[in-house]
């Protein structure tokens, strides 16, 4: 009995410290003590202080963000369409046709440079459908596990961004609901996602690819089909968040212009609101682009995020670390 | 300091006590002693058990239900058709039109049973679009807060079933997460059953009605437009819970054939399932119908679960109580 009480005891201390000392130490490590850690430190303790006049509920505290580019690098190009890349380059044995047809010729030659928007939906298309559920899944947690970036040679789950995961995980213990909203796929980032950056399944948005329900020898499957039901990008991102979670977010999350109705609609609620963009300037831990690159365009976003007072995390300035020691 | 030692000890204690209480406890005191209540508990100590070889992680611990029929009454008619019925006759007065004017002529002269399903159609997107996603809200939630039935005199939100709030209790206790796979309206769900059934937001999968984003004076909103973008109904619900969740289901809870698909997917899963069909066979203490009901029919899928052995609660046997003590 003695020993009991004294474990519970120790149990009731180690759960009633952990709280303080979580709040005495920095939660953004890997941040610059600057004005845009500042300004996400001042809106979460603000909205989590029940003395506060702009307290937000636990219910009400959504956060959303994006991934390629806001959570995970994008160059040189998204890394679901390098995936698609290397499914076909893994398919093409068994596809030995594909060596004279364009456009899976082009990119068994290494002619990638060639391929437009159409090839890369219908190659898109090609590697994403034609199974069940369950074996796409099987598909991506067995590439992504093994897969190297090209130009970093890092698997691609080591190029999400530290002070990203330090800032879910902030909001995470502040009571949050973190969301990530993305153009990529959702079954593509459900197999990795979830681990990653501790967000549970139902909380990934993405792109939804068409499916049907079909009856295999008397077990039912949910099939993936070629179709796009939801590109879910630019004004899709606020009607998505919307029809899946219901509650308008009060902190969003985003890297480029598809990005920019969300951050509209997060910060035009009432009560304290937070938008943030990630601004990529730092051609020598990540890459440098806005406002004319083809991937991850920030234009007419960085403009209004200016005239706005979103903030603006300078990759450069604002962040110690890029990538998570490994 | 003795306080406060004291203080620590009892909460250690309370959060210690509790579990075992609770498994001690019957979880589900209004189901009567019976094969079925016996399966449900069966199955949640299977999965739960660490050393069964059916124990599943908890983040795989998926239940879905459906709602109208299931959760809550359908009779006379879904109820979210009577608050479009409530709508009309409250808007009436802003549209004289309205009294000569089919189909509103229709419910304004109380021939309700003249209403093809096209004006039924027609008038729930009258009276679900055209406003923003907050005004709509406002609007579910002053119904719901007033509306009596017809038939019972009670609130909707009355003529929940009890030992299916015990049922998601319990489930949720259980490390389980519950959804609402409904044909009903997402947004008219949110608007009262996270409150109701315990059932966060995010974790409500119904009927998509259109939306479009706009800009109203620099103010953006989701808005509410004439359309359905997903009837979530029959092979809808497996493909939307995929979309949606991106897990099977281990547990399914239906009342109608509009279920059966869903009931088939969560079957067709390897490892331990349960899949059961509420069968309203009690008409003094609710209603009593199931295969040539034209609503919440129960026609093959009453067949398929007698095949397959899956659970049928039958309402005047297994429910010792139908709606919550008042």
């Amino acid at each position: 009995m003695k020993n009991y009480l004294l474990n519970v005891f120790t149990l009731a201390v180690a759960v009633i410290s952990f709280p303080i000392l979580a709040q005495n130490s920095d939660p953004l490590p890997s941040w610059n003590d600057g004005q845009t850690k500042q300004a996400i430190i001042q809106f979460v303790s603000d909205v989590t202080d029940a003395n506060s006049p702009n307290f937000v509920a636990p219910q009400d505290r959504i956060a959303t963000f994006d991934n390629d580019g806001t959570l995970w690098s994008e160059k040189p190009m998204y890394f679901q369409i390098l995936f698609m890349l290397d499914q076909i380059k893994e398919q093409a044995a068994s596809h030995p046709d594909w060596k004279t047809t364009k456009p899976y010729s082009l990119v068994l030659s290494g002619q990638i440079d060639k391929l437009s928007l159409e090839d890369v939906l219908t190659m898109v298309q090609k590697t994403h459908s034609g199974m069940s559920s369950d074996e796409f899944t099987s598909i991506v947690q067995a590439w992504i596990s093994t897969a190297k970036h090209p130009a970093t040679g890092r698997p691609y789950t080591d190029m999400v961004y530290q002070p990203m995961l330090e800032l879910l995980d902030y909001l995470d213990s502040n009571g949050f609901k973190n969301f990530i909203v993305s153009g990529g796929g959702n079954a593509f980032m459900r197999a990795w996602a979830t681990d990653v950056y501790n967000i549970p399944s139902e909380r990934i948005i993405g792109t939804r690819l068409s499916t049907e329900f079909v009856n295999v020898d008397g077990s039912y499957q949910v099939k993936r089909v070629p179709g796009i039901e939801v590109n879910n990008d630019k004004a899709e991102k606020p009607q998505q968040i919307y029809q899946h979670i219901g509650k308008r977010p009060i902190a969003s999350f985003g890297n480029s212009d598809g990005d920019l109705q969300m951050l509209q609609w997060t910060t035009s609620g009432t009560g304290p609101r937070l938008a943030m963009y990630v601004h990529h300037t730092d051609d020598q831990r990540e890459w440098k682009y806005d406002r004319t690159s083809s991937i991850g365009k920030l234009d007419k976003g960085l403009d209004e995020a200016k005239a706005k007072g979103w903030l603006i995390a300078d990759m450069k300035n604002d962040w110690k670390q890029v990538y998570p020691t490994k």
